[in-house]
């Protein structure tokens, strides 16, 4: 084979399978097993696809959507999954992600690499409308998977609602639909005692 | 939440996290964990997003392509996975298949339970470019497990090069260079053990 662009691409996709190790601090439901960043960023594509219509901003690029939910963890490969309610994590995580996307994007060729990085800051950046999408359903879906598991996550020492409704609160604006559901959800779940109040 | 809509979105979001208990015949690189269905439709989404300039007819519609990545086993929920080298299990895998098509899609409302069932069928008839590109990847993406991970499914009994290379052969009019890939792994593999030749 000397096809050295496709060997990169295919050296990238060998190399990604790795997300499948990188565990969250969900549970998948009905089981104890950690949810893996692969069946995260499926989670949030298929999401992508399906309430794409509750964008605040209509004319939103869903496949750069889906695009995003595809590949906004791959630097967690190598820089680990820092929980959203971890602050000391917080510190150095930008440094360590920054990295891992060296690291990791440049094994393809390189405007693939760039489309990549492209993706992925602007993901981080919260600027453009597809990207603030993407980042409600990354809220979304893991209070989908803690309503659905009795709180585990939720569970954990330092965790309160008002920390995940302040977490939360990027849909609010972005997807006022859904951020109706997560309230309802976050109300339920301190009378359920999966959340403290 | 008065939403119906949005509920039963939410309700059949919910359901298919059960999409990541559904254990394939791979293992995930480097580790003796089989892969189970949700990490393989999210490595097929990313490929298809990757690779799609290897497609024979161009002008595809890539969002349909990552789609179908997303959503083609699904049915898996209800129906298992059927080992492709598996003839009995082939039997009445369509009949089981449609079943559980019916049970999951219905979840949803009926535009995008329309929605899915379209591209569910359009990729399991091979008659649109989007969809043989999809079945060509989903073709690539266990060779290149395997390849890695010794032959792992390779080494099971009833396997040989023979019916790898005719499971593997649509891709050599939907994506010639792909083909060429697959061609030049499967001789490689029979040279090193992975796979009988």
């Amino acid at each position: 084979m000397d096809n050295e662009r496709l060997l990169k691409q295919i050296q990238f996709i060998v190399e990604i399978d790795k997300l499948k190790q990188v565990f969250r601090q969900n549970v998948v439901i009905g089981t104890a097993r950690n949810e893996n960043d692969a069946e995260h960023s499926w989670h949030l594509a298929v999401m992508a696809v399906l309430l794409s219509e509750y964008s605040a901003e209509k004319n939103m690029d869903v496949l750069k959507v889906v695009k995003m939910a595809l590949i906004h963890d791959l630097v967690e490969i190598d820089a680990g999954d820092t929980f959203c309610y971890d602050e000391k994590g917080y510190e150095d995580k930008e440094e360590r992600e920054q990295k891992a996307a060296q690291r990791l994007f440049s094994i393809l060729p390189s405007d693939q690499a760039q489309e990549i990085w492209d993706l992925w800051r602007e993901f981080e950046a919260l600027n453009t409308p597809e990207a603030r999408f993407a980042a409600c359903l990354d809220r979304l879906q893991p209070l989908i998977l803690n309503y659905n598991t009795n709180g585990h996550t939720w569970q954990k020492p330092g965790v309160t609602s008002e920390k995940v409704l302040k977490r939360t609160g990027l849909l609010e604006e972005n997807a006022p639909e859904l951020w109706k559901y997560a309230k309802e959800v976050i109300e339920d779940s301190i009378k359920k005692g999966y959340l403290k109040g």
